[in-house]
């Protein structure tokens, strides 16, 4: 990734600007010929296009020159790119040229990052940032709030927004009908909004933001808060580096408030059905204890990236007689004081409840491990890996959250695990006494199947890690006690029998096994068929633990168009919330408003949850 | 003020620097070596130093090397000033040097402004920004949000502020206390618990932003956005420009909620009496139906820049049988389609109540002028007075809000009237139009006593001028009526006669005739005693129109120690809430740590209410 501070390589600096500028002209004039050929020939032997909705309306990384041309012959006339211009100043690292530009195409702006080694693209990244004439008004273009001059039966705001809010979904269909309103709906919802797209969001709970507030009560953010920002209104700078749970649940209530979203909180969605004549969904809605049905053109699952809780089927469970829960359903220690109690599960939740119980004073914690777990120090995550895009420093840089955000979407994954393998084996010796002491008490961990850490597995699963921030500790010490490798094999009255024959004593049971694939959700309130023409959702295709091949190169079916016509996938962390709702959001908006959105390269199903 | 884009004059751009630099140097030795004497010829003959609580502790303009000298004099020693040292570049504007500068005092850290004509200070602006050791946590020193690490029994963050929200006023006493939760209560109310004061704000309305819900229907802020920002969290950019008070009042409540204050909805302050012995106060409280005490060392009014209404005495007004009522009781004029309406006042709630009965088909609507009223377009103050510090084009020129604010209080109020008039010059031009409309129908404008216009009214009276958003243009039309001069002599049953004998059929009469000075709330909340021992609020003592001499050179009592110990008052727009209350918290804070405040220069009171 670009270095904040990149010391100028081997490249004379005068040269820098020229190169870029020169390499983006070329580009540009060979692609405004049309001239493939010419085109190609800048790229190097080794080269990534990826696109964000700007050429291919589709989310696609198109690896080699084979690849690029596939794309540009199927794209080129019609998105018809131009006015290829470098913005700001170019810079090296470790010998790469690296620069910013601007481009538009035949309907958008957009905006872009390349690398260059030695004089040809290694990485090329373009994005949609605006539809032309529907920009988003801000700045000089926002409204003015009021109509100066005389005007009879003027509606004041309030008397404006109530009137729309209770026309929307009554007797105006929403265009848009995003399912799930968490951090991820709440932001699509706000920039879908400011693009005037007339959107409900639906949201089981009572209130925005119950969607943290009801989880374990010591839950906090483990990003921090350089990443967490929602669009266009950044936490104020006191805010902690770690959100607590019921903070961040009162933050996006107030968000979804001033942001002014028709949201539906106590709604829960029963149904949807895809009407293929009327080309628009058909979606039963609970409401104040109404049956509704709604009609929109776009439906949007923005239900978290995890299923439905992964239960295992342990015999004897239905004669235990004490309390046997899935992580999900466990909400904190307080009652377990004095007790025993068995985790089932190595990852961030179990970590986080073996610790909470124990901070509880349980009388006895075991986790049971069942596969080696990626474990790094929180401090460790914010030195080497967050902290040149996302931090205080970064901030003072001069790198905003757009910057990070493009810098981060600008690494295609194919590179991804080589270039983070060097930070884990800075973390490894940063924290040598960290995995000493976990060897030392036989707790299983590794950095990935191929060392490529937390970020590749987060994109590949969805998991796979704990990021310590003091359960680890405990293990070492032997205040969580730890059976690995082993599983529960069956569950006794008042006991676990493990695979290894041991038996423990146990008054609480929790399985943090889990969630079943993101597109469990679209079984349930569509259908089996519908969950499996789209397929499996997230995941690159890495052939590693969960993530089978083939190779995709991007996430399945996140924030782009899938194999059910109106039907689209949002979530993901608040980062990835952040920067991929405005490229759904354009995409939405470019549909509502009739522009010709020709997706190339739509992703086939290999599997199908 | 200085020019946003200030090009350079005829003093060579290379010495700029060198000229600020150089004087900033000299000073600082002089004062590092208590030579006054040399500290003084580095001013000029006509010279102002304005301090922000840095070395006064107290707001106070020195007007003139004598006053500089005493102010010298009698703070030196305490504040120590030091470590002077110019912070970005220097600029000419019309042959005056500018530049900003960063400073230390025995107990802070500050920043300020000079401007230097001829190598010589011209003003000097020196404001309080920070506390040594007690600083606000933000960016790096920010709150982690969670412990992390093994901690028996911890407490979540929702735990911890419940707690902590439960005993504050219960089990322990608030060092301060705020009555009055408007904007100026609550921003006042976050830095406070930035810098860990505990405090208590005190509103009797039901909820955080009712005092602008329960407004007017059709009031907006007549400020511009960028105006407008509340302390740390700034609105998105694409807040309206001018907002709506429904919407004004939404962002109060989610802004008082997540900065986290203890905001006492709901709660009336029913009398408040100084205990000189203990020196603090005992504040009555009802709250819930039930009556407390609460024994605060800090107590400040932010109940408004107004105090009650102003109700002239009209003889027959008793015998009326239509509606009369005072502009704070008129909700809007949806009930006055097809009646006849006289509104007494000729400012800016008489213009907006006039236009609003007008837009809602009152069948007669008569403004009664008493006394000439300064217009000004809402468009001409924006292009000419507002743009250069508080637009989207300062924010794109690097204007933060901070900048702009200490550009704002660099002026001397002396300077500001000479200031002011160019600008109005401009407007009489840019708007001949108008003018000559308002004088064809008789209405009595002008620019002030001294031509030095509304911002100078503002600072004098608190009003006297109308913002132009529509009603003038009606008046010029003649679809509303205008009486000018002239006033109400006596009401009758269904009519009021005027001063000029013409009598006006009336169903309803709305009295916009202003509010009392602010410290009659003092006199209601604690006693007429302190009222008139802290005298008179607001205002310059310029000799103009209720703002009598002499002159004061600052507003009275605002945002500084007063002759009652343990009393202030906050209020203001928002900008000046914004702008002030740091100074204001910064005192505040200063006194509960036990660091030294010597108060240099307490104004003498001149006038009781």
């Amino acid at each position: 990734m670009r270095s904040a501070t990149g010391k100028a390589g081997h490249i004379n600096a005068l040269d820098l600007p020229r190169q870029a500028t020169g390499w983006l002209s070329r580009f540009g004039a060979a692609l405004a010929r049309r001239d493939l050929d010419a085109a190609l020939k800048l790229f190097g032997a080794e080269c990534y296009w990826r696109d964000l909705a700007a050429l291919t309306w589709n989310i696609k990384t198109c690896e080699g020159r084979e690849a690029i041309r596939a794309m540009l012959e199927a794209t080129l006339v019609a998105a018809a790119p131009a006015a290829w211009a470098i913005d700001g100043a170019a810079r090296t690292n470790d010998g790469v040229v690296e620069a910013w530009f601007d481009f538009e195409t035949a309907v958008g702006r957009g905006r872009g990052q390349l690398r260059l080694r030695d004089g040809r693209c290694w990485t090329l990244l373009t994005t949609l940032r605006a539809l032309k004439g529907f920009e988003e008004p801000s700045g000089r273009s926002r409204d003015k709030g009021v109509v100066h001059g005389a005007v009879r039966n003027r509606q004041s705001w309030l008397e404006r927004r109530a009137q729309e809010a209770a026309a929307l979904g009554v007797t105006r269909q929403p265009y848009c009908l995003i399912i799930g309103g968490g951090q991820g709906g709440i932001g699509l919802a706000a920039r879908l909004r400011r693009l005037n797209v007339p959107t409900i969001v639906v949201e089981k709970n009572a209130r925005a933001g119950d969607s943290w507030r009801k989880r374990y009560r010591s839950l906090c953010l483990h990003d921090p808060v350089w990443y967490d920002h929602m669009p266009y209104l950044p936490f104020p700078d006191h805010w902690p580096v770690f959100s607590p749970k019921d903070k961040m649940g009162d933050w996006l209530e107030m968000y979804a408030r001033v942001m002014e979203l028709d949201y539906w909180a106590g709604t829960e969605c029963t149904g949807a059905r895809y009407d293929d004549a009327a080309a628009e969904w058909a979606v039963t809605l609970r409401r104040d204890g109404q049956t509704l049905c709604l009609r929109p053109k776009q439906l949007v699952l923005a239900t978290g990236m995890s299923g439905m809780p992964n239960v295992p089927e342990i015999p004897g469970a239905a004669s235990f007689e004490g309390r046997l829960c899935h992580s999900s359903r466990h909400p904190g220690g307080e009652a377990w004081t004095g007790k025993r109690c068995v985790v089932l599960g190595a990852n961030n939740s179990a970590h986080d409840i073996c610790a909470d119980l124990w901070e509880h004073g349980a009388a006895e914690v075991t986790m049971v491990q069942r596969s080696p777990t990626i474990v790094v120090r929180s401090e460790a995550l914010m030195e080497y890996a967050w902290g040149r895009l996302y931090s205080e420093e970064a901030v003072r840089a001069g790198i905003t959250t757009e910057i990070a955000d493009l810098t981060t979407a600008s690494v295609p994954s194919r590179l991804l695990p080589a270039m983070q393998r060097p930070v884990y084996d800075r973390i490894r010796r940063r924290d040598a006494d960290l995995y000493a002491g976990l060897e030392r008490v036989g707790f299983l961990y590794d950095f990935g199947e191929d060392d490529a850490g937390i970020h590749s597995a987060y994109l590949r699963r969805g998991g796979g890690y704990y990021i310590e921030v003091g359960a680890s500790q405990l293990i070492i010490e032997g205040e969580i006690k730890l059976k690995s490798p082993a599983t529960i094999e069956r569950i006794n009255r008042r006991s676990v029998t493990l695979t290894d024959g041991a038996e423990l004593p146990a008054d609480l049971v929790v399985l943090a096994t889990g969630y079943g694939p993101m597109n469990d959700w679209a079984a349930q309130l569509i259908s089996p068929e519908v969950a499996d023409r789209v397929g499996k959702c997230w995941g690159l295709g890495s052939d590693t633990k969960n993530d089978p091949g083939p190779w995709e190169g991007e996430l399945r079916n996140m924030w782009k168009p899938t194999q059910q016509p109106g039907l689209w996938f949002h979530g993901g962390n608040l980062m990835q919330s952040r920067h991929y709702s405005l490229t759904l959001a354009l995409q939405l908006k470019a549909r509502m408003e009739g522009l010709p959105t020709p997706v190339y390269g739509l992703a086939p199903v290999h599997h199908l949850r």
